[in-house]
């Protein structure tokens, strides 16, 4: 195969991956928000053949010349296709190591999995999600195992969702935190300014918490023609190109500020994905680069705007009018103080921004037992709760609360949780860095958030997967320094609740 | 290849077939009620790919070589596994006279015309249109005359929707209608008890009609962890597999009914698609045979039920209760008279029983003109005015209420408006047959549609594909007597009117 033949078939490949992860991707996020409860039973059955059709195309015979081709001709290729030919060498040698039926088997686990969890969690029942849970586990690690049968595979795991993470920088990186945060929690806690605001927690109809969504995504920038907001019980954020991205969010009638910061959560990473260059959007480099660097922008725009004093001066008026007998006597200080009141709590998604760490580190550490096989699914339970204990210092009531509380596990995103917690790192660099090029809070306080996502699309999000996300960051904000967080967090927390 | 070696091959055929048609599928479905505008950018893209693998394997050489060798063993398979024998050949033979770039190109046209269509359809704007509509006819004429060189490209394209139908026989149909419905229709004009309900001209909140179609959901028995409802321009029945089967309605705010019948009418398709047999839902004889059986149900529930004096006594109590403000007064004579009322009228979807069939004469008659090249796409809204005047005696205002009107050119479904008539026709046979069995308007008067749905379900529901659709309706009701329409036509309107 000539270097012409193989770019041509390149483009068709292309074509045929993009093609096939929007089908499976719009059958996802259609299962996980409007179709009918027994769809399931159908839609395993079709995310089975689309990625066995999906690997197929991957392993067969011209697309292996094709990346060879391409791979070994590097030199005479552009930088973009060169990124292209590397990419798609890499992902190859990955999906060629896996057995075709243990692939399929695996996404069909993921897509049955993955409803069986809906339920447990609607119903509380664990006993009922276990056998799947141990299932997703066995089996992303015997994958894991079929590509690098020589490396711990919870650090292959990692990779999938964070290139070049390993468990021992995560351990350094936690321990820096844990170091940071445990005292300052502490000092919180102890602390007599302690932060309660009775107003929000009155009644919020969801039919106005619906329009208050689609305000803070004007006030994002999120550009309506090319993305919706749908609802579901766990939100996220899924893509099919720059021109197709969809957002999530779940509404509690008695907690309106639970909704808007999954909203600008989520909000933040299709901003990401909105804004991936026109040229490579459905090409192998469209999307963004990797875990890590998609939570450091949901992370950033939730807490460091989101929670800022800034953005509650933006939002304030547009709350008291539309809530106007619920949120009578709400000012901006005093909603700054309710945003970021911190204390250790069940729910992870729900956290403040201090305590949100802690709740990383023990599914960290649980992921880590599961892979060593030091615990089954039949302790997750117990040591979740015991970890709970541990690291925040609460006692967990009920699984639903507990180990069920996240999607994660249950659709094979093992190895994802510590890209938070890195992300939210990432964002106080960007922080610093953002403040030397114009005022952020600034710009906040205008209600123009246009300067920040001019920053954010110059510099990371036009790139896509251009880059090694490490590389990128480092690009961007030099070396990563977890301290800057725990300065940032030390600073606003000492603020708030007055401590010397 | 052998006969076992076929048979094994058969079933993951009908899986990757059966995957691909659902992800197109939800890829349409989406892409009509939810997906953001600018997504049909990469829609096209994906439905052109889908396409082309499902063309590839439908041509691939083994597929070929299972079908032909179960077609040339059919006398060792049984009956049903014969009968997709003998289907997949018919399907293949038809697909592999289609050149794949032709088929792809085509696909692709079909979701970029859609979408054009929308927008034109929105704005009043033929012109937009215009060059798309042209090339969908152009293109499916195209392809007609490469799967049958040698036979009139429109009873091809015919055939598409109803196996063994031909404008011949098309036109012997539409003679016995007119002749029965123009004079009639003329007599209820002149007919001094002419029918105006003011009561029904109100204002209807839509989240009320939403709960209104739930109810009427309920009422024909559609299973609600099986069957959803969206919102779209143009209302349409999707499904895939008995399991997920999905409706679509449009309310608007002062006109309650209008909806209602939107939702029954989708309802009649979505009860036959939920109620095909287990055994064969996902494979190749999965789905209603043909489209007039399919509207034969349809406009069953819509007219011969939903538009009985017994139906509007059952849903009478519902809309009292919920708009008692609005339908205070409504007597359920009134009601069964109002829906009744019969006058020419520009929108095919909203015409009463007795006049919808000449919306339908007007397409055919049109098809025919712009199969044969006697006009074009040029000519075809001038066309239009000019039929509506003949058969409605009525004049077209815009586009938008004409030509414009329906979606089906848009997206390929040239030939398919025939099965209306011949549908709607067929019900006053089933009703015929129907009350040879059990008193039908006293069950729907019971509120208990049971008896119904399990005479079809028995009769023709379960059977899917299994026989060709001529050969089912004799099965159940004998020769096709258009007579027997007329003649209930002639009863219920010369009732309503008090014609003699």
């Amino acid at each position: 195969m000539t270097v012409k033949e193989a770019l041509e078939k390149l483009r068709s490949f292309e074509d045929t991956s993009f093609a096939l992860g929007h089908a499976g991707g719009i059958l996802n996020y259609d299962g996980s928000t409007i179709a009918p409860k027994q769809s399931a039973k159908v839609r395993a059955l079709t995310q089975g053949e689309l990625s066995r059709i999906s690997y197929e195309l991957t392993t067969a015979p011209e697309t292996v010349e094709m990346i060879e081709t391409l791979k070994t001709n590097e030199n005479e290729l552009d930088f973009v296709t060169a990124r292209k030919a590397s990419e798609l060498y890499r992902d190859l040698d990955h999906m060629r190591r896996i057995p075709k039926d243990l692939f399929v088997e695996y996404q069909k686990l993921c897509v049955e999995s993955d409803a069986v969890w809906h339920e447990a969690k609607a119903n509380n029942d664990y006993a009922s999600f276990k056998p799947y849970l141990q299932k997703m586990f066995d089996m992303s690690r015997q994958i894991a195992l079929c590509i690098e049968p020589d490396k711990d595979p919870y650090d292959t795991q990692l990779n999938e969702f964070e290139r070049g993470l390993t468990a021992e920088t995560c351990e350094k990186f936690f321990a820096t935190l844990k170091a940071g945060i445990v005292p300052l929690l502490q000092k919180v806690i102890a602390s007599p300014n302690q932060v309660r605001e009775p107003l929000l927690e009155g009644n919020f109809p969801v039919t106005v918490q619906r329009e208050f969504s689609d305000y803070i995504m004007r006030v994002m920038g999120l550009d309506p023609e090319r993305s919706i907001i749908g609802e579901t019980e766990h939100p996220f954020t899924t893509d099919f190109s720059k021109y197709d991205v969809r957002i999530t969010t779940h509404y509690h009638e008695d907690a309106v500020l639970s909704s808007m910061y999954s909203v600008i959560h989520e909000g933040g990473h299709a901003l990401y994905e909105l804004n991936i260059g026109d040229d490579i959007t459905t090409s192998c480099l469209g999307g963004g680069v990797s875990m890590a660097m998609h939570e450091s922008q949901s992370r950033f725009y939730e807490n460091i705007i989101g929670r800022s004093r800034e953005f509650c001066g933006v939002i304030l008026p547009w709350l008291t009018e539309h809530f106007p007998a619920q949120l009578s006597g709400l000012t901006q200080d005093r909603l700054y103080r309710a945003v970021n009141a911190s204390a250790p709590s069940l729910i992870r998604t729900e956290a403040d921004e201090l305590t949100y760490c802690l709740h990383i580190m023990v599914r960290f550490e649980l992921e880590r037992m599961m892979y060593a096989g030091t615990i089954t699914a039949d302790d997750l339970p117990h040591e979740w709760n015991r970890l709970y204990k541990e690291y925040l210092g609460i006692d967990v009531p009920d699984d639903k609360r507990g180990v069920l509380q996240d999607s994660h596990w249950s659709f094979g995103a093992i190895g994802y949780f510590p890209s938070y917690a890195i992300g939210s790192a990432y964002g106080a660099q960007y922080l610093e860095e953002m403040n030397k090029s114009f005022d952020v809070f600034a710009a906040v306080a205008a209600g123009d958030f246009s300067p920040i996502s001019d920053w954010f699309r110059e510099r990371i999000w036009k790139y896509g997967k251009l880059y090694d996300p490490s590389d990128l960051f480092k690009k961007v904000c030099g070396e990563f320094r977890p301290e800057v967080y725990v300065k940032y967090l030390e600073d606003k927390f000492s603020g708030i609740y007055g401590l010397t």
